[in-house]
């Protein structure tokens, strides 16, 4: 059963007790609650306080115990904009109150994730963390679509890179020599499909490149479009998050 | 429990029905149980023969229902070598034949896995087929070592490449451009450290680049050996399979 989101407010102060809390960064998979790991469903049952992005769907936030508080620290959340410090110290205020924390990212924390950061802080703090690795979109996305991200006929490596905050100066210039024909690219939240498209062109990628946007991942309402890298730029606008694949693995 | 490996030759004879049967290509992760997706565990749940990869460990298999043939086709079994061709042909039998089939991969089916290769070969002999994803060994070990694979204040990229099986000529060739220092660099079965130290450096990557190798990634006898890219040369030969991370985002 969804739960209630309590306020930012309420949740600093939701346990105190004699004994070291612990966080655990988990990666909750593109949505699907069946995409979790076991590790991250037993360590959800086990919860105190469950800190989640604002992607992670209620049906997995309801596989915490029905009296852990749940805060949607997510950039949507559309209230209060909470930035990553704050992130950071109410996950040590938390663990040092002696809560068991899970921060429930969506995907793979260490993906376009910044769990870096808060394993950071967290260590600086000298509060105990542990990794629960998730499935991060681009394989989510080749499984659903039953598309091989590499591939020993003709897709010998795989790079992930993100549209998303990249300056306009390093986001083509990082992909040259990124764009031979053996190896696929998996773009994370790419933006305006004609932006996009015109990087990996500049990026030296060829136009007949095949190319796949997949929207919301493993949903009900997933959606997909196929098209080539020639064509990207008429591709209609799906419902975020979108992912994009462009290599030789995707067929027609 | 551990289940007793049939035969090669047995397995293509285990059930026969007028029901049409399917195969899932199904992740299984890095090795500990833990980190099957929960669909990954339901389906196995359900086999009636699973076909696994060598490094798949028992803790793993025992999941599968105690009357299901479980079937070692993996690389490393010490019998007859198995063919891809083989292992395409004896899934398209089994499932014919009625059987609900998983096909058992190590860490993710798309990544490495060959999984393409093994849809192609299903769906042109019109059987069904769903892929499971699963943690890849890349994040598997970034989580374990607490490693963010990117960080957007050093490492806005990621790229997987093998080492295993690459011609000589394209390994290096394909990796320069790659090595700008806002790259991290995973390498599947990394082989010899120091030709994989030669190729890194070779490619343009800076000496003092961090880099951590990783032996069987979340195994009670996992290990870790961290050292810059000026001295991997040096590193000790650890037990596979074995992972090597190169990045700015590995600290000392």
């Amino acid at each position: 059963m969804p739960k209630a989101v309590p306020s930012f407010a309420e949740a600093g102060s939701v346990k105190t007790s004699s004994h070291r809390g612990k966080v655990w960064l988990v990666g909750a998979g593109p949505g699907d609650p069946e995409l979790l790991t076991v590790k991250a469903v037993n360590r959800l049952r086990c919860a105190d306080v469950v800190l989640h992005d604002a992607l992670v769907p209620r049906e997995v936030l309801a596989l915490a115990p029905s009296l852990a508080r749940i805060v949607n620290v997510g950039k949507r959340c559309g209230q209060k904009h909470i930035t990553q410090r704050e992130i950071n110290n109410l996950l040590v205020t938390l663990a040092k109150d002696g809560n068991n924390v899970v921060r429930l990212k969506s995907g793979d924390p260490f993906v376009f994730g910044r769990g870096g950061e808060e394993v950071d802080a967290l260590q600086r703090a000298d509060v105990e963390v542990e990794v629960v690795p998730g499935i991060t979109a681009a394989i989510a996305a080749a499984a659903a679509a039953k598309v091989a991200l590499t591939d020993r006929r003709c897709a010998q490596q795989l790079l992930l890179v993100s549209a998303h905050h990249a300056p306009e100066k390093t986001f083509s210039s990082q992909w040259e020599g990124l764009t031979s024909s053996n190896t696929t690219i998996v773009v994370y939240m790419p933006g305006q499909a004609e932006q996009v498209a015109t990087k990996l062109l500049q990026a030296g990628m060829e136009e007949k490149t095949p190319c796949l946007m997949i929207s919301r991942i493993s949903q009900a309402d997933e959606q997909r479009f196929q098209t080539t890298l020639a064509d990207l730029s008429q591709a209609p606008l799906l419902p975020p998050p979108v992912l994009l694949i462009a290599g030789a693995t995707i067929r027609f």
